[in-house]
């Protein structure tokens, strides 16, 4: 098999050469559980050969900057400067700009940081350019030194839209400005729905030898990367082992809405509700300890389940969860 | 004389109506050492009367956003934000987000602050909105609660190119990132010279009661003021009396490369050089009491020379000097 032309990352090494049955690895991501899942991943496999599709569902425009939430902590946390308290952001982050921004009347409840609004002056010269948002990523990724490919869903426009009890809303007042205070009644992922899937992204889930789901929030995070046209198809048809990790543990998510999001959209907030909403394409469901009951369930779904601790408090717990699943999927083909 | 519809700022106050000789003044400035003029004169008479033309041939782009330095300058000097130690920048600024494009591998000799930031993003978010440079300038001035009208000379490009004994330059990589050092052969106001005066440039020397150039470099500063098409000759044309203060001072420039680019390009780095090049419009020109001696040089021009300490160390000096000046003109109305 040759790298198509159109396709910029040289996915030359093939597992039979590699002698490892997983050597390509795409993940999935939305931002704070899935960058705390590959940071474990890149600790316990070549990073390099590791590629990211991001959520950019939640992109939005502050201050006529282009902001990736999602995209920034993913790369925050793999170049390991994101401040970990609080899973995003950078750290020792201060705010002399937007104190500056708020003094000239500017909305500042998106709290952009001195060091983090780099990221966002860089990315949008780039787009104002000309580039293309995965041109703008590529660059960052390098400037970061992260070697991880971060791939964002889409080049195009395809910020979420929310239907909430307190009127419709962009994901960022709902998720930052509001807090995630409103109850989700409809998720419209319409703009990603007339987006065209970046350059690598399709070719990076047929090709590889697993694609793994983040534990993010399956209705806003994995939900957006999903209404691209021809992701879902492409999971669905591709040859790797597609596996995905809850984000619920207990009936509860790690952090964010998630949990709340699947009550208010009538799905039920158990990891079974998430495996259910993926059974299309995912093999190997990643459940919690504290979920363990619900293993039988899941795999009269026909998927394969596996039992672990997925909630990552330290980095250990992090590289703990990649290798298991590593080995799962290993040991699957 | 009804204010014309095009012309956005009311004009209303007329001589006639208020007691005074000299109610509305209109100054053309560069940036430190007109800033520190204008700060005086804003203390010797109602702000809300002065009108600044403000140099944008020193405008650049940097890392996408749109800065405007002279502007700037008169803009944080009025509010009283300005870093008094250096005459431009904030006061008790910080340069993170510079540090983080640093490391990013972005080139930084623009030193760019942190709160000075939340200016350039605004005015850049505005232009890409569709706004003009003018209209940006408006609302900055606004936000900062400066009093004092600040227009910019154009809404057009119209960035100085200098050609130098290094080679061709911007006014900025001359300025900030040579430090002054090469030698000016050529100054280049070719954009500025295909520009239009923005909104209310001509109207303000027109219906003005004085024009005041600031003490600003003649060629770098006001020399591109005097390129944009209709100004010289609205100077030349008010029934306002125009006097210029000489930024030369014992055969030196207070700051900046003034005198240097006087000298490389053929005039003579004294006051009497600065009033020739102003021949064809001042009629009153203020000379540092170290030059007394040239008062009759600049007499036999035609023009009325007035000796004052133009030297700004503290804001009684700066006051002092707008204070005299404003006397002179009224006693010539």
């Amino acid at each position: 098999m040759s790298a198509g032309t159109e396709f910029p990352f040289p996915f030359a090494c093939k597992k039979q050469e590699r002698g490892s049955a997983c050597n390509m690895i795409t993940v999935l991501a939305g931002g704070v559980g899935a960058a705390k899942f590959l940071e474990g991943l890149a600790a316990a496999m070549p990073p390099a050969e590791i590629t990211v599709i991001a959520n950019t569902g939640d992109d939005a425009e502050f201050h006529g900057l282009h902001v990736s939430p999602d995209m920034d902590t993913v790369l925050y946390t793999l170049a390991g400067v994101v401040d970990r308290e609080q899973g995003w952001g950078l750290a020792g982050e201060t705010f002399h700009c937007l104190a500056a921004l708020e003094r000239m009347g500017e909305e500042t409840w998106f709290r952009l940081g001195d060091r983090d609004l780099a990221t966002h002056l860089l990315r949008t010269r780039r787009l104002r350019q000309g580039a293309t948002l995965s041109e703008a990523a590529e660059e960052l990724r390098r400037a970061f030194g992260v070697r991880c490919r971060i791939i964002p869903m889409t080049d195009d426009p395809a910020g979420t839209r929310l239907r909430t009890d307190q009127g419709e809303l962009s994901f960022q007042e709902y998720f930052v400005k509001l807090r995630q205070k409103p109850e989700v009644l409809e998720a419209d992922f319409s703009a990603a729905a007339a987006s065209k899937p970046a350059p690598g992204v399709l070719e990076s889930i047929t090709r590889a030898d697993a694609v793994i789901l983040a534990p993010s929030n399956p209705i806003l995070s994995i939900g957006p990367i999903l209404a691209v046209p021809g992701i879902r198809e492409a999971l669905r048809n591709t040859t790797a082992t597609v596996a995905a990790i809850s984000p619920i543990v207990g009936g509860r998510a790690l952090k964010g809405p998630a949990a709340r999001n699947l009550a208010s959209l009538g799905y039920g907030a158990t990891a079974a509700a998430v495996a259910e909403l993926y059974r299309d394409f995912v093999k190997v469901f990643v459940l919690d300890e504290q979920d363990a009951r619900q293993r039988e369930i899941i795999e009269r779904k026909g998927m394969r389940a596996m039992v672990a601790q997925t909630v990552m408090r330290s980095s250990e717990d992090r590289r703990k969860l990649a290798g298991s699943l590593l080995k799962e999927l290993e040991g699957l083909r």
